[in-house]
């Protein structure tokens, strides 16, 4: 058992600052009173909560804390600390924010004496400035998580901001992307993302981290950790105040120095972590690792029924380091078969309209070429087609399933269409674990980075 | 009265391949046969289409002929031309597939004849190996255009590839985008994308130019014409092909060399036309250009509730040439009003989430500084808070239309949410004419380019 445990799952909570009054902090403190979870408000004035008997002070509870979540304003921070810590609790959430990131001296001082109580109680602490943290298996959360709209997964985050969190979940759960836990760390006053990495990387329920961060403090600590990780589980960053107006503007959001962007791409390389230029690309890359095998070499495959589409995809795959496939001429003669004369079968292939009469055929034949090392289907249906003929997709996702899986070829999806052609497609390929991209270029990279971890750790193994 | 005009506006249409079995060409002539166009059917056997009177040979017909569209196989169109000539037609559509984009030499020699056949007679051709036309404003179409889900407007497509017009219209529909015309040019045997340039600069429903090429023939023409048209109305341009992967894959695809990147990049540059790197970002820029005015200058004001999703703005700011606005005493003051002490008002604005509160202020204080000239709100109000609370979006989009569209300041509001919030934004954003996108850089891109255009026409208007 980790100390970090009663983060994730805490057998008692205290709730310093527990309300019932609309904003911030109530609707966490009602949906873990509901919860099936053990949890006692703690408030200065009130005697009941949303119905709950409430504690005016933490040390009158009559049971013993694992976790205390934090919620009170700045000046009476210290004091929640310090009295959980007499309690002899084992972790602390502090939400608040107006510590460091303010600018203020007297705000950046009592979070600086937050640190000296973590450091000198063996208290582990979250925060403060942050929405500390939801394990999707248990439903427990801190974070405002409303898991009517979250997936399980083995997907975890961990990110420095609060609300982005949330979001980040609103946003993929239409994206089928599935989480296993949520970590926002804030002004990281005690707990950074290196003790965090570690315990993902022994977690079960974890398969793929992702990593938001504005700084991190200490970059050898950090290269030595995340390679050690990276060697379990493939680790996915976003790094964000690569300029001097991005560095600015971290300062003041989680009183972060964002430092030169040279030195963190070197430390990222070291350790074999896969950077992302935004958080779609880190999702799409995290969908790929979370649900399909490793590719084997850097040949690819690409089907379509656009050719622009195609031609855009081959720039990228160069620009990424993969290779078109060159196609047996066993494969062309298995595609050729019922082809319309003006069908382009060389890689890309372009089946154009014949896609819906083509589509089974090709793929059947591209995913057994031993020349193909992975398969990019660009599917561009309009949705009249859709509408009027029923969705042609269940022999495909058979095909991925059974010619892709099975020989280690991963195969992504790239859908360029409406909504409902997107509804459609998730509904078909989700329950197969077929990725799904809305970009092109996303889906390449994916491939590309899932090749760079496949030689990052055939580098250890060997 | 344009040539070209037959394209768009035809009295009188013949479809020679007429044909009522399922499959390619069905739906187009079912679709203009049911419509107010006075369509003629043409097939070499049959005596009835979709219970009109088939006509065995177009030059059957009793009545003159504005436009041809042509959907028989290969070995039949050059006889096609040739009769639809004798006719007297003024416009043809070769819509079939199968010439110089298969490689093969007999084919490419038909094209040839075809475009020998244009030169010689003065008929105007679009194709082959393409869709035609899709004018949205009097809803004809040869391109199988779904009209429920088309939303009119005012950007103007020019796509050598068939397949991706349709596409897109699908896609952007959800996003929008409005459009005017629709014009897929295919292996461009005789009409390219100078004339409809032209064409589409003194078209008055077009206001915005969106440009696909996969090989520009000419390049010095083009720098003329471009700049000339570029001079009345912008266009933006995605070139495809930029690798020697790529580049294979275009001369399959539309017979095309896609030629040195290097020197494309020069004469868009010259010709003061913008380039995108993919669809996305093509109508994200386009939609800037379609819905508000451009900037007056470089300061770029960011509001957000997610610090992290601000600092990403501001990295991509400064590497477009932008720079973060330094907001006036008096706008920090009037935000300051009624703000909680934790909210950072320095550019970028980060409200966290007194969002709901302070919007209001906050817009109204930003787009009224003297020292701001553009404005990305990045939007992320998480679902959860939406159902609770319904949308709290009329009063913002009506202050930025008032202080913001009537000052010439543009305002982009990016929004990375689920479609649930995404579909209420648009309810509340479109008829205000305010751009939504989901990719902040993209956003962020539109505002850089929008810039730049003002200069390149500041230059000529001096």
């Amino acid at each position: 058992m980790s100390q970090l445990d009663a983060f994730f799952q805490p057998h008692t909570i205290a709730i310093i600052g527990a309300t019932e009054t609309p904003g911030f902090g109530m609707w966490t403190t009602e949906y873990l009173l509901k919860s099936s979870f053990k949890v006692y408000p703690v408030h200065i004035k009130k005697e009941q909560v949303f119905g709950h008997t409430a504690y005016h002070n933490i040390k009158d509870i009559p049971d013993e804390i694992d976790l205390v979540i934090i919620l009170v304003p700045t000046p009476h921070v210290l004091q929640a600390v310090q009295d959980a810590i007499e309690k002899g609790v084992k972790a602390i959430i502090i939400e608040s924010a107006g510590f460091a990131e303010t600018g203020r001296s007297d705000f950046r001082q009592i979070q600086q004496q937050i640190t000296e109580a973590a450091k000198s109680s063996g208290v582990r602490i979250i925060g403060p400035n942050c929405l500390g943290v939801t394990n999707v298996h248990n439903r427990f959360t801190s974070a405002e998580t409303d898991f009517t709209n979250v997936r399980p997964g083995n997907i975890a985050i961990i990110a420095q901001s609060g609300v982005l969190g949330n979001i980040i979940l609103d946003w993929a759960f239409y994206e089928g992307i599935g989480f296993s836990k949520v970590i926002t760390l804030g002004n990281k006053a005690d707990l950074d993302e290196m003790e965090i990495l570690e315990y993902l990387r022994d977690d079960p329920s974890t398969e793929v981290i992702c990593l938001y961060v504005e700084e991190i403090r200490d970059g050898k600590r950090f290269l030595q950790i995340a390679r050690d990780v990276n060697k379990v589980k493939p680790i996915i960053v976003v790094k964000n105040g690569r300029t001097a107006s991005g560095a600015r503007a971290t300062l003041s959001h989680t009183a972060s120095i964002a430092g030169d962007d040279r030195l963190y791409e070197a430390i990222f390389k070291q350790a074999g972590v896969i950077r992302a230029n935004d958080f779609y690309e880190m999702f799409d890359i995290a969908k790929g690792f979370a649900l399909q095998p490793l590719p084997q070499g850097n040949r690819l495959a690409i089907i379509t029924s656009s050719g622009s589409l195609g031609i855009l995809a081959s720039d990228e795959a160069e620009r990424q380091g993969l290779v078109l496939a060159q196609l047996s001429s066993q494969t062309e003669a298995q595609m050729r078969e019922n082809a319309p004369d003006w069908v382009s079968l060389r890689n890309p292939v372009d089946i154009g309209p014949a896609q819906l009469a083509m589509m089974d055929q090709c793929l059947t034949a591209v995913l057994q070429d031993e020349n193909v090392d992975a398969l990019l289907w660009i599917e561009i249906i309009p949705e009249r087609v859709v509408n009027n003929l029923g969705l042609p997709l269940r022999k495909p996702r058979k095909i991925i399933q059974t010619f892709g899986m099975q020989r280690g070829k991963p195969t992504f999806v790239t859908t360029f269409t409406g909504p409902r052609m997107k509804a459609l497609l998730h509904q078909e390929l989700d329950k197969f674990k077929i990725p799904i991209t809305i970009s092109i270029q996303n889906a390449v990279r994916a491939i590309a980075r899932m090749l760079q971890y496949h030689k990052f750790k055939a580098k250890f193994s060997a």
